[in-house]
């Protein structure tokens, strides 16, 4: 195991009916700006329950952060914040609004010329303002940790930030206002939470035996309650399950003293800045090509994810892992999300355009052993048309 | 899965070398008082990485905190810190010195007439002097925990008091400090945690797969690796594992959202108060009894124990559940911690006596269905012989 430091001070609070929670969880004076998406928050009820519990106080509302949110609508939210004086950002939505209002909280203290530099340049983060969120949608792990993924529509970039002054003071997780969401929706969180989990544990093993029964524990129930999850859209325990495990899959537990990829997040990023396509469709093209093209390199973790993960203990190595992989294809096509750049009508053409991106975004040393070059990710996606 | 809130801000330091971070991680002007016990880190070389990144502070130290630590001694380094005005308290050492400077930190700012009272009348913990530690023994989950259990010499009495006040800033774990421990206490720490883990888990399923699939995954490592810390004390990986096994046992995650037992942790300190066992020593004994005295009500959990823990999937239900109870004694034994009270020398008879202060203490409903009454106790004990 390696050396690592953990700290994760968010305050979770989970369960039915938890919304009301934010009465006694927003501090007493703040002057709150509340953001969201498209809307669907209106339709489910889940604002009704937010505007019930901050009544009386004072209160902006900023909508119409989009997936994969955009710096350009995020600077409209500072824009608002900055003449409103709002001093606490509560997110209300899934992982592209937590992510959104990130950049928004970080953005109002920047001191330099442009917050996109956050982003572009990794200037640092020294100031934030608090934020806090309700998710409706359990994926990318957001609600637990310090990351943000932001796109620039003018340019086509999608670039990531961290940093702990932009983790969630408190989120609120009730898997009841998971009901109503689209099967497209349940299904890329599941994914998401999927790879979020395998960039931690598909990598080469140092004998961390807590992180990867954590781990394994995690795809598990993903792999149980993901379908279920679809099958039966009202059912509790099993949406609590997945919230719960997407949660737990990037809140920086399981990556704690163990090698990280993160190469397949990389690669498709791209592909979304390219097509469009959701996050979580990119991941779900890219893994199963990355895992076959690294397959010598991951091996004895690959071995362990067949057996333990997956129950397959009978054949040689070769044909395990190979079994593992497609499991984990069929995984997510049992999901309804294609695992081929084919599935989405893509002939992968593209290939050489989304390499240059990843050159010029300088990934060119990806992977948990800074292995996968531009002609590694190359083959990867040649491996996923 | 039960509602819950989850919130664990301690910063973990986790690895070889890391004791040198206490230069950075103390605040600059704080004015420590370093507490520890029996002076076995002066021997081990823990003090001397201690005071050289404490190096030109203002540093008062107060030793001799005993296992089971008592409340006459923590009295004393409460007068200590008071005559010193010391405001931040750096615990270096197992779970006793952690927990006895939990109370230090609570007697310190508390406002009542006796601090006694945190603990025999659970007055409110309104305030703590921030404390940090260096663990050098892997068992209780203090490092990572607001609970403390203290002793007082004088009526036999041992209470515990819990406090999110008194977590733990930060805690340094550095595997290498476990290196000298006697034989003794590891299997102690091992069969500690361990039973930490099935308290949260050995109860009724709430359909809570992620709970249950991390506290299987922490019974997992300690099986393998317990073992193992006793037979190679130099192995770092097993070290490390079983550090950060012991650590995730009792953190609060595992038992998020789920029914928790502690009978065997109430019925043990009675016997710790009536006969000095080792705390896990008391555990060791009273596990297995329980599991057998309460088979039916922990009928589900027990055959999911028996098969994804221990392997056990063939034979009715009642032998699988009866041989999960066995390979769990036969490992406390192979740890070298006797499951019987015979295992010490003791002939029962003072199970009426253990009763009789479980019903003073007003431990008259234990367990995940406030069940165990103190006839059930006495049965379970009997049971213990």
């Amino acid at each position: 195991m390696d050396n690592f430091i953990f700290q994760n001070p968010t305050r979770v609070i989970f369960g039915k009916g938890q919304i009301a929670a934010l009465k006694d969880e927003l501090p007493a004076n703040a002057r709150v700006m509340v953001t969201y998406g498209g809307g669907s928050i209106m339709r489910n009820g889940v604002m009704e329950q937010v505007r019930k519990a901050l009544a009386g106080r004072s209160v902006v509302e900023f909508g119409g952060i989009e997936p994969n949110p955009a710096y350009e609508t995020l600077m409209e939210a500072v824009k608002l914040a900055k003449a409103e004086k709002i001093d606490y950002l509560l997110a209300v939505g899934g992982g592209s609004v937590v992510d959104g209002t990130k950049f928004i909280a970080a953005a109002l203290k920047f001191e330099g010329a442009d917050p996109w530099d956050i982003l572009a340049k990794h200037a640092p983060v020294k100031a934030a303002v608090p934020l806090a969120c309700v998710l409706t949608l359990p994926a990318t792990g957001t609600e637990m940790n310090g990351n943000s993924v932001v796109s620039r529509k003018a340019t086509g970039d999608k670039l990531a930030f961290h940093s702990t002054l932009v983790l969630p003071q408190f989120s609120i997780l009730d898997p009841e206002t998971t009901y109503s969401l689209p099967v497209r929706q349940v299904a890329n969180g599941v994914v998401d939470a999927f790879v979020h989990t395998t960039e931690q544990y598909l990598t080469y093993p140092v004998d961390a035996r807590i992180q990867d029964r954590f781990a394994e524990g995690i795809l598990q129930t993903l792999i149980e309650e993901g379908p279920r999850a679809l099958a039966e859209p009202q059912n509790y325990a099993v949406r609590a399950n997945v919230m719960w495990a997407a949660t737990q899959a990037l809140n920086g537990l399981i990556g704690t003293g163990v090698p990280q990829d993160w190469a397949t997040h990389m690669i498709g990023h791209e592909l979304t800045a390219m097509h469009g396509l959701d996050h979580a469709q990119t991941l779900a093209i890219v893994l199963p090509a990355l895992l076959e093209e690294q397959r010598q390199g991951k091996r004895e973790k690959l071995l362990q994810f067949a057996s333990r993960v997956w129950g397959l203990n009978s054949g040689d190595e070769e044909s395990r892992i190979t079994a593992a992989i497609q499991a984990t294809r069929d995984f997510f096509e049992r999901m309804g999300v294609p695992t081929r750049l084919s599935g989405h009508k893509l002939n992968g053409s593209s290939i050489p355009a989304v390499v240059a991106k990843l050159r010029e975004h300088g990934m060119i040393a990806l992977g948990e052993r800074q292995a996968i070059t531009p002609e590694v990710s190359q083959r990867i996606l040649e491996r996923a048309r």
